[in-house]
């Protein structure tokens, strides 16, 4: 660290990238430098800021105490960072995919040079998920951590619930407010929530995780009428991460699902986040606030420097590799359009039955001469379910695609 | 820190108090230790235990790496951590009421010594709310701090709003359940949650504040007739505390309130614990989880012990005090029973008016020969409602003594 103009010392910070979330980091450092001295000892400083068309990584590593790593993407940020952790100097990132792809080459690099890698921004904004799962409840035993991590989707599927109108209307209005990007790909078919759950389940668990251990779903193909059922139901319909152990296996996933009201992720609208924490000593703990929005973000980088600032602080090390465990019991709810006639409901029944799926609830409705059976199938197998519904795809009376959709019921939890 | 017999590092413990905290805290090093030894590279292990009729301080203190203080009240707490801090050794306390009323002789020995003192048990359990105050949002300008944080109030206001009982049949169910003590006064008063208001004040504005600056009141007032009123009104009833910024100044109280409906606080129930806090650059975070009981305040304390081990971190440094305001506004919701004839409003509106008051909504009902008017008043000086109060009090149609409760609305926050 080096001394400022006034006397004070000063923690020099290396910024790649200056995009929104860079913009508004190296604006709060201007703001708040001052506050961050009396806490940390230390001014921060923005020495240098790499830019796609301005400035050498070389000579802002060289000039920098510390780097603060906002370019997002894989490459050339991987390299940057490695070569940052190799000189000896700590590592802030947002970059959740860079986490979640190469966690463990970057965790292991920055253990063996000794120097503290920190990602707060990289999950659920200005949220301090990371800093509470990996050390106020570093020494418990988690057992879920159940998310709503993507603020596009809980956007869209809240607006959906509010005003009655299709995906395709409501990610149109999204985009025109800022909530979705221009190619929402990566939010909408839940990749994104998919790469947080990830970091959060390597957290949890201390076991090595990455982006293809974690299956996941999108919204794309939710409608309207969805919807309207799980609200006549007392359901909210969200896309949730969950991350789970099963004894000596865990699972992590990304799903859209029915909630039941009582939950402490139901009550979540519009574009924030939130996530709840399980673990047998503490029952459950909820933190929820805005999604990840450029200032958010910049602000949890800012706590991230101020930490480094402070002390010390052990590297993440995962313990041994946990098995993944695909075959996972739900709950559903299933959406069939059907011929309207007798001998229909007998036929679907007989399939379930023969899959070992029992139905806790079910509505029939009449639309001319077609039905809707909207049920609500008892936890078992997915891959019952899912057998159970092929088989009922094809079915001659069928006469649209089966739909389902999981349920949290309060038992689950 | 010493060589454990199969030469893992061991850290060690004195314990000072084994109630019940105490012992689940045992337990929880009994069964975490290689936990916690994996994240923060030291074994934890309890070297020592005092308890009111066995153990020497002295040779605990000896023979101890860190202290745990979970003996509750001032002395002989105070002189226990004052010697523990002057030997060099770390504290984790979980004691409210130390922090809030010695905080400045505490952190300012602690600096001087360059020793951690930790304390995220003190307030809410085991929701991580200091590291988060302290740590995550440390660098931001905070503005307001909002909490539910005494279950055992919450308990009884959600209970009377959900049978319709009054306040101490509810009192008796809680003492049954083992939600309220045998002696419940500093619960019910305010005075248990305006020393963990004072915490929170300290850290969220960097300045010295103790319980004597956080006014307080209880919810012994309450009753069913109010939080049915509320309920109407689509407002729930919660023992707040509030600290805020206000320019240069601070304020911090304790009150019971109703709170509107949106409001991230309000779905707060039974005996949880909830805190939201707002600043500019986060807009707000909100984290609920159980209130304090043995094992979860025993969690908070093992996550500080966690940390203790992980590295250093600087003591909390309080910058300038800041004034305290006590001169508020706030808007109330005001309960009158009157004789039910011509002109009692008149006299009422004339009063309020006087004293610069606006009614924002009125519901008169008949009961008789006598009548009670439900006002819910716009923001207005604190002062100038209790001078209104006061004399309305005086008018010789009033029937009972009136019955005012702060109403915290949407645009307040």
């Amino acid at each position: 660290m080096s001394e400022g103009a006034n006397g004070s010392k000063v923690a020099r910070i290396g910024l790649l990238g200056r995009g929104t979330v860079g913009s508004a980091f190296a604006e709060l450092i201007a703001q708040r430098g001052s506050a961050v001295e009396a806490t940390a000892g230390r001014r921060p400083e923005i020495s240098g800021v790499l830019r796609r068309s301005e400035g050498d990584f070389e000579e802002i590593l060289a000039g920098s105490d510390l780097i603060v790593e906002l370019i997002g993407g894989i490459e050339p940020a991987r390299g940057y960072m490695l070569a940052a952790i190799a000189a000896g100097k700590p590592v802030v990132t947002a970059n959740k995919q860079l986490i979640a792809q190469h966690g463990d080459e970057l965790f292991a690099a920055a253990r063996e040079a000794g120097v503290q890698l920190r990602f707060e921004a990289a999950v659920a904004g200005a949220i301090p998920i990371i800093r509470v799962v990996q050390e106020s409840l570093g020494a418990l035993e988690i057992e879920r951590i159940s998310g709503i991590v993507n603020g596009t989707t809980n956007f869209i599927l809240s607006e959906m619930a509010a005003t009655g109108a299709d995906y395709e209307e409501v990610l149109a209005r999204a985009q025109e407010l800022g909530y979705a990007e221009a190619d929402p790909t990566e939010d909408v078919n839940g990749a994104d929530a998919a790469a947080k759950m990830a970091i959060l389940a390597r957290l949890a668990f201390d076991t090595p995780v990455s982006l293809g251990n974690v299956s996941f779903e999108g919204i794309e193909e939710i409608r309207p009428d969805d919807i309207a059922y799980a609200s006549e139901l007392g359901l909210s319909l969200k896309l949730l991460g969950v991350a789970e152990r099963h004894g000596d296996a865990i699972s992590a996933r990304v799903f859209p699902c029915f909630l039941y009201g009582g939950h402490p992720l139901a009550p979540v609208e519009g574009p924030f986040n939130a996530i709840t924490v399980e673990a047998p000593s503490i029952t459950e703990i909820t933190m929820s606030g805005p999604g990840a929005g450029g200032i958010e973000t910049a602000s949890a980088v800012l706590g991230d420097v101020v930490s480094i600032l402070a002390g010390d602080a052990p590297v993440h090390q995962p313990g041994e590799p946990l098995n993944i465990r695909r075959d996972l019991d739900s709950s559903f709810y299933l959406h069939l359009e059907v011929a309207d006639r007798p001998g229909v409901l007998a036929s679907i029944a007989e399939v379930l039955g023969r899959n070992g799926l029992s139905v806790k609830s079910v509505v029939q409705r009449g639309l001319g001469d077609e039905a809707r059976l909207v049920m609500i199938l008892h936890r078992a197998a997915e891959a019952s379910f899912y057998a159970a519904v092929d088989e009922i795809a094809g079915l001659e009376f069928m006469r649209a695609a089966p739909r389902a959709i999981r349920v949290i019921e309060k038992e689950y939890v």
